[in-house]
């Protein structure tokens, strides 16, 4: 399939840091036109004097969301908090435009465990399970005809790359996983809350929601339909002291000690664009994806010992977010998977 | 027993990070006088013209350390690279000094095992028996009567004070617990390496050592010593872009589901100055210790199941290093244990 | 003078950076008890609960600002926003208390002046005349009488102790003085904006308030009262990516080339505890002062030239806030004028 | 012109960060090939083993620097020591390579003023007058023809950018001009030293050669050459504790208090695609800029005086290295001045 004209392609809610990394990485790409950005609170307010890395790349000013505007669009990014999207997604898609939505609206199958986790109804349930969820190294082919997108979650993007190949291969004990999970503070996002100040989270490091966090739905959901069979999982997040950047720190039980690890995980991923198997013995460091859609792995197993340590790190707004949500759109589109997420990261 | 004259002090190799810390704790003690601090390759170099923050509480200038001005102190501490204190136990406890090790040297019941993780022969293996190991929450009565002292390495100080409470107990399976730590820059000490400069470690975050890291077997031998039995474990050490702060997040999977586990961590430590267990639910920051030598413990069994989760913070340079080698000193010259250690964190 | 009981000590709004930091100072000094800690919003926390780095070590909670029991204090320090104070202030000395204000309330002797850089009306303009500006270092005398105390700002206690010896030599052109000055994100305050999230702050570097700030005509006001003529100054804050710390780097133009600069700044400062004069050549770092109440002071005259740069550090929380706050009561009710305030710099 | 072919690059000495950053830029071209990068310490280490940011986009490994090698490119950088290039340019030049040095061999065309500040005779002085000053905001034109071409230094742009309209309007007074310069730490290089350990230079701040610093000539001979008279200014350098970024505070007196500095400033650069003026009263953030080749101005007369503020941020390895030298290259190869260095800062 080829493109023949430039996308048009609206944001809703482009005010926090997974808009602007989506504004970053569109205005490389090429093959887009963005027709409209969105903020209710800051209608008026041209995009770049909030976002200064944007002057001269982007020119236009936030408006308030419009069905009809954004109607028009070929593909429409919600940016917005959790509960935006699904009140918007059946009249657009009437409209004819696709949606990919940043937040968590569509990511779950079961209503009852999103309203449970997300503590509020679900504006329309109908579309769960016609959305597709956008981890292209699970879903491609479904990916491309997705008219709803759900982009998966940074902290699940990061386990279930790590999992996938010990959950496929049915090597791992699927009853006693643990994802340690270490996170860059703009996770948090640009909402302004004490706990997030400078002052309180550099040069720190804790834990957080080591009760129950949203993210531990999906890692299941994704890992157990990969699978058939329902896994088990010990999820602990934990804010470090950095901007971007998602280590997961992955503990497996396997029974088989004979198996060539590095061999499975180098040839599931051997076709895929974004995920970089490193050699063995290595250990990735977040700032290797900075900026980067990539999402690098290693997989050890210490001691020779029934325990397979697997390290995946992404950046948290693209591979994460953002940077995933294009490669969606260039699926979605017909573009070259990797079209506008080239570059390097930057480093140092 | 009442301390009727100040203690005289040597501190030999005070150049890195736990000289001075050990420094800035003394320098507050009240109850010793520093005698003398030897550096080889900085003889002479007065010790405040290499650390501002002590002028006008240091006077002393660098010297090489001799075994008869250093034989002649109550007490001489080595803030040295591993292997150096071993080359000097012999001489100076004949003189009557008494040793705190901040180092790695006598850590290790067995020399076998010693020299396979340190990777050189041990120089006087016959004193490794009489080494006590310095964890006041485990061998406060042997620490009073100690010659030569081992004092902890930083990452075994926070992971068996998070898991004795579940060992001693009997409650945890001692053949799948897990320890993912994550340490604060200044763990790796004050040598110039392009690894840990400003611009490779800050702003990222990485594991290291996956496939085994020389607190390991320390781990392994203090857990064992405690319940008799032999204890397993998966140590997952990290770099953190901060610069004290030692966290780890330790996984234990437990039969019985009707403890109360807060009761057991709260009556574990009811007597111990250092050690703080938090409120159900909280989330120890390591900033809460930073400059402290307190360890914060929270403890957490996720969604129920039968995976308990444990917090542990300290300070690295404090709990993991020079503060308890000064509690250890406290104890084993009879002052009081909180003698010199009993401010609070610098926050923020 | 000797002291023969504790003073008795409430805290005004002590939710702030300022207020956690004189808790830590105040809980050392040995002289004092804390009766009182208020705070409006956080009627009832636990202090403990809202800074975990004082659990066991302040029992308070916090407590609705009541003039009756604060009027009761020997002294009441605030460590609110500007205009608190000054509503509080006739009435608690009417009761006998003393007060030390950590904000800016008094800090300006003309009302006019006040009310135009802080954009309100002044409560109290009889009181400015009385209340005696708290830099030590030129107003010792006068602050052994005071009632009520202005605490110096930051800024300001910073870049007058840089200029003092040049200015009040006269050497100095009185005219052309810059102050280009970089302070950590704490000096901003424990307020939840978006400016001072930490994935703003960090890894960045800015200017602020170039057009005007309201440190400027403090610093003004201090200069001229030294010398007796009108100081103007450029004066420019910086935002830095670090917690605490201050760092003024200090322009001025001097005639007289043959002057020991340095001998003047040693003479001027030598029997100041709070004030270290670093040797010919030296360049202070922001962490030599960390958590301490010293100011380091290092004077350069590059290439020989007419312009002398002289650069003074100290930590905007201790020597530029809670710290001088301690010292000016220490000075205030006869304690040594160091007590409490002889730690060692947090280093590294 | 145009390009018919794609450009032959070398790399001499691309271990350090303005290397690294410079194979990021080319590699993101699309119009050079890079033949070779070479390394004599690192020799046949593959490029992306040493920097994994570059895994599947750089294949080749360091080689030793080969002149007959080297000698085929169109270009060769050198992104070497000082000393480096002045050693090989001769001998590249006469088979028909042209240099771009990101070094400060060819910077100074006085050889006696390059052997006073950087302690080394200068191998080639007869090359010093044909070297081209790479600052494209004054040397354009000869760029063009340049085939020895001295990239400037970091601070050099920075501060001759933000004070070039003031000193070629004449408005100015050129003897009394401040520099206050602030630089992130990878100014210093990726060279294991303790000053710039994690440890050290995190959290901190500090200013460094104020006795004189090697770019100070470097900014007079600039600034002379455009106003044709001598350039007097006092410089100060600092460390900040943040990976990249220039953030220079320039002060001058003016005389003419009517003239609209805005509009000069607009004016001066409306033509210039990697300066940005910024609107009046805005502060730039070096974060604005991070990863990006803009350098971001704004202009300042506080309280209406006769001293200018002129705010400047650059990343220093971008706009204030490599970032510079493929904007020379490009103006030298007749490419788009802003091939390969389009796309925006990365934020946050």
């Amino acid at each position: 399939m080829t493109i023949n004209k430039r996308l048009r392609v609206g944001i809703v809610g482009a005010t926090g840091y997974t808009g602007v990394e989506l504004l970053r990485l569109l205005v490389q790409h090429g093959g887009v036109d963005i027709a409209v950005i969105t903020s209710r609170s800051e209608e008026g307010m041209p995009v770049a004097e909030m976002f200064p890395s944007l002057r001269g790349l982007v020119d236009l000013a936030f408006t308030v969301p419009d069905e009809g505007v954004l109607g028009e669009c070929d593909v429409v990014f919600f940016a917005t908090p959790n509960g935006t999207a699904m009140n918007m997604a059946r009249g657009l898609l009437e409209r004819g435009a696709r949606i990919i939505d940043l937040a968590a609206d569509f990511r779950l199958k079961s209503a009852v465990l999103w309203e449970k986790w997300y503590g509020m109804p679900h504006a329309c349930p109908e579309l769960l399970e016609e959305a597709v969820y956008g981890l292209p190294e699970v879903n491609r082919e479904r990916i491309r005809g997705a008219k709803l997108l759900a982009n998966p979650g940074c902290y699940p993007t990061s386990v279930q790359l790590g999992l996938l190949p010990l959950i496929e291969s049915g090597l791992a004990d699927r009853g006693s996983l643990v994802a340690d999970c270490k996170s860059g503070v703009s996770g948090a996002g640009r909402k302004a809350a004490v706990g997030f100040l400078y002052s309180e989270a550099t040069d720190s490091f804790k834990a957080y929601g080591v009760g129950g966090h949203r993210h531990l739905p999906e890692i299941k959901q994704g890992l157990t339909a990969v699978c058939g069979e329902t896994v088990d999982l010990t999820f602990v997040p934990h804010l470090t002291p950095m901007i971007r950047g998602i280590h997961a720190t992955l503990y497996a039980r396997v029974s088989a000690l004979d198996v060539d690890l590095q061999a499975l995980y180098e040839k599931r991923y051997a076709n895929e664009p974004f995920v970089d198997v490193l050699p063995v013995g290595n250990h990735p460091e977040t700032r290797t994806v900075r900026g980067s859609n990539m999402c690098r792995i290693a997989v050890h197993r210490p001691q020779g010992g029934a325990t397979v340590v697997v390290l995946s790190v992404i950046d948290n707004l693209v591979k994460g977010a953002a940077g995933q949500a294009v490669q969606n759109m260039n699926i979605m589109f017909g573009f070259d998977e990797n079209r506008g997420l080239a570059q390097p990261a930057l480093f140092p």
